[in-house]
């Protein structure tokens, strides 16, 4: 058990092959129940169990199994410094591209590498109201410890799509393509008017958007910049981006 | 030495005492230097001298004095894990308010705690194209190691001023200001236009704006949500309210 998780946690190959990802906190799992994602296992440490003895207790029908483990050895699974003492092997969540709304909004991170931006670019698309992420599968996974835990568990709670076919994907979908990139010739952003029916895609934080997809986008959009090219990360630009795209 | 240095890195009182503070990484001292601001010592590891002679040169002209030390004693006064040999310490600018533009587009910032967020915040300020930042006494000092590295330089870039009488100051600039808060009943900042010669107000993280200076300031705007309002962090919200007030 304690191997599989500590698996789960950090290699992005084991969660694919599986379709199974570790999260840990009872906020996250929270989250993830309340979203439909089932518990292959729940574990709890001593404390935590009577600590969140009601919280616990739902939780616990939301999973297959659930074991109740020493503290010390809970400390050893946890990808924290100060685990709450709870945390789960979950299902990752069937993708149906059928789901995605040909009238809606949507971000497309393209190659995104910075759990830390995943999570903050997830958090600005529920804030917002964004219809939901469309995310390369070659990028940091929205289903490692960290991306998660940046998200404050809005990649649990957004419509989520990984792809590894992402290229051929995207322009599948029927939604116009705004590619956000950082070009004085592309259009001002705010001068273009995104409707319903779209998606921005925001690229890999050195290398932007590869020529691959940018060719099969519908529009070039960026945001004009006075300073320095390298002071706008991809975080702020895609609340820019999305923040033009819903209001 | 190493104490002094220590102690500039890890108090912001021992800072505003002195006028001092510390900053490390040859491109943080080298936009120091571009920026007029003078070293009161540049040390180096041995190492580091070999490596940026060059460089070193250089930003040896901008010191008062200079000392090189064996590279075990350079690691003991870095702040990263993996120092790069090269740190000094610097006068804080002197502020001169009249320096503030009143046809400008500033950035206020009251009591913003994370470092992260503020060197977040700096970098989108100065990728629009702000006229500088105005900032509180009483959040995150602008001269922690944190908040310079989080900024990538642009700290030491963009005209800025730290006040700590911030709520009687910037009503005083004759700037029109307007107070991001998070309430459906105020403007919403897209339906503003935020013209020369105004500021935007961005809080405390957790606790917004104070009463104190909500009260003073011409106008509360706010960007609508739709998800969970704890979702949209402080800088993605002034990414999108300087996107606002700059495009």
């Amino acid at each position: 058990m304690i191997k599989q998780i500590a698996l789960l946690q950090s290699s992005a190959k084991a969660r694919k092959e599986s379709g199974l990802f570790a999260a840990e906190g009872l906020r996250l799992l929270d989250d993830a129940a309340e979203n439909g994602i089932r518990f292959e296992k729940l574990i709890l440490s001593q404390t935590a169990l009577e600590k969140y003895r009601e919280k616990a207790a739902l939780l616990m029908r939301n999973a297959a199994e659930w074991f109740v483990v020493p503290d010390s050895l809970f400390t050893r699974l946890s990808d924290t410094k100060n685990p709450q003492g709870i945390c789960a092997v979950c299902a990752i969540p069937e993708q149906d591209a059928r789901q995605i709304d040909r009238e809606g909004r949507y971000v497309a991170l393209e190659n995104v590498a910075d759990p830390s931006n995943l999570g903050a670019i997830a958090r600005t698309a529920e804030a917002l109201g964004a219809s939901g992420l469309i995310v390369s599968g070659d990028g940091c996974d929205p289903y490692s410890p960290k991306a998660l835990r940046a998200s404050m568990g809005t990649l649990l709670r957004l419509p989520l799509f990984v792809r590894e076919d992402f290229v051929s994907f995207l322009p599948s979908l029927g939604l116009t393509l705004y590619a956000c990139v950082v070009e004085a010739m592309a259009e001002k952003i705010s001068e273009v008017s995104l409707g319903a029916g779209c998606a921005v895609i925001i690229g890999n934080e050195a290398n932007g958007i590869t020529p691959a997809l940018r060719e099969r986008a519908d529009r070039l959009v960026t945001i004009p910049m006075k300073g320095r090219a390298e002071s706008l990360n991809a975080a702020a630009a895609a609340a820019i981006a999305v923040w033009e795209m819903m209001k």
